[in-house]
């Protein structure tokens, strides 16, 4: 299985705390090995960096690290295999247009059978299952709505799609736009909104920070992640069929998982 | 104005030699200064870097020099703003999934009075009239082939498309799908074709490669770019109106172009 760590602000935040906890896990305190991927949203644009070597040690993750790009909105992905190659095409997060935007999705989990009819406009490049399911929910996206709805429509039609796509199997994913971002949990995904009163954070392989040295009063981060990142944070365990909708940090819609505990196939 | 460069080969080349002599144009010796773009193929997926600073001095593009990526099509683009702000959306090259390709574009010129219909499946993320230009290329190609058609029915449905977008302008352009390119000339696009015997080539900094210590008999590395990188190598300059598809380094199909000598709208 893969892992995932999203990030939503109200303020241009550099990820790298979390991203270095995060990676540690692709192939030093884990084995997510097959390939890593980050994206950050730029205004509409967005910067991705993807490798098929292992994040702990890819040059291009050295780069994302040392680079320090600061944004509002970012999708990483750590991978573990289990469907397609390892190769640069099947690296998570996967990019679309949609409506004029750039939507960025990344999936943990794996879910068996879907297809895609060959006259759908969105189509898979690689051969993951998580590319088929977001060429899906683009394609039902679009056809719905020809043109942009409002983000509680979206938010809603997702909500639809995805719990369909979540029958076939093990459906945890963060999805962006660049202004909001949608996680949804079948197996493991938890959250932590950082807001003032800000303090210190230790993340799992013992390194500190202390959140004032780089904050303001107003500032509002929250990171959604696989695995918490930290030990002495108060992070919120999602549920089988939860769905959280951020934005700028906060969260604006939200459904309560109900389904029964989702076990991962592994 | 921009400038172009395209490279089109059958064996994973290596394009420093080429992309350190054009990224000097953006700030060191000519003034294309409003970022750059480069996008490297790798099997089916793609990797583009692109910075709203000058290539010359961008570290994006100092990391590109230095990885030395191979890859058989490259597309790069140094950015001198005529339509749309110096921001990430708006930089080149463009990439849309096509048939469950990843394809990428990039324009040299102004097309002026293009508009798109919001229903075009193919929306423009940017405000840029290249990436407006590059969505009606790929919508009006979906509209005529629901599904992948041959390369010549490819390159023909090209020009023809394109044809009448370059009325509108100054339409210089290199599209690939990974496989391979096409390049478009209205004013400014010249090519090579490298292939054995090798010799030498001094780039017009003065730096001097023998291409002898990076080669075998059978390569064939084809550079495109809108003003000659060389100065002892017999470069193709193209006309007004002509078409070239390149792929495995050779010239496949060829429309020399008969228009009379197009001016840059600067």
């Amino acid at each position: 299985m893969c892992q995932l760590l999203g990030m939503n602000c109200n303020t241009p935040t550099d990820i790298t705390f979390s991203f270095e906890g995060f990676r540690r896990r692709a192939g030093l305190t884990d084995c997510h090995t097959d390939g890593f991927g980050i994206a950050f949203f730029e205004g509409k644009g967005v910067r991705i960096f993807r490798d098929n070597r292992p994040g702990a040690s890819s040059p291009m993750a050295d780069l994302v690290s040392q680079y320090r790009i600061k944004s509002y909105n970012v999708i990483a992905h750590i991978r573990k295999a289990t469907r397609g190659e390892i190769n640069l095409e099947n690296t998570h997060p996967f990019i679309r247009e949609i409506w004029g935007e750039n939507w960025v999705f990344a999936h943990n989990g794996t879910v068996e059978n879907l297809s895609i009819c060959p006259n759908n406009h969105y189509q898979p490049i690689g051969t993951t299952d998580s590319e088929i399911a977001f060429c899906c929910i683009a394609a039902k996206l679009k056809e719905r709505f020809p043109q942009k709805p409002s983000e509680k429509e979206i938010f809603d039609a997702v909500v639809e799609i995805t719990s369909k796509i979540a029958e076939h199997g093990v459906f945890n994913f963060i999805l962006s736009n660049g202004h909001w971002m949608i996680a949804r949990c079948s197996t493991n995904l938890h959250y932590v909104c950082r807001k003032a009163p800000f303090g210190t954070a230790l993340r799992d392989d013992d390194v500190m920070i202390d959140f004032r040295d780089y904050t303001c009063e107003t500032d509002k981060v929250t990171i959604i992640t696989t695995q918490p990142l930290t030990k002495n944070e108060s992070w919120t365990k999602m549920k089988n069929g939860g769905y959280v909708f951020f934005k700028e940090g906060d969260v604006l819609f939200e459904i309560e998982g109900t389904l029964p505990e989702c076990k991962p196939h592994v």
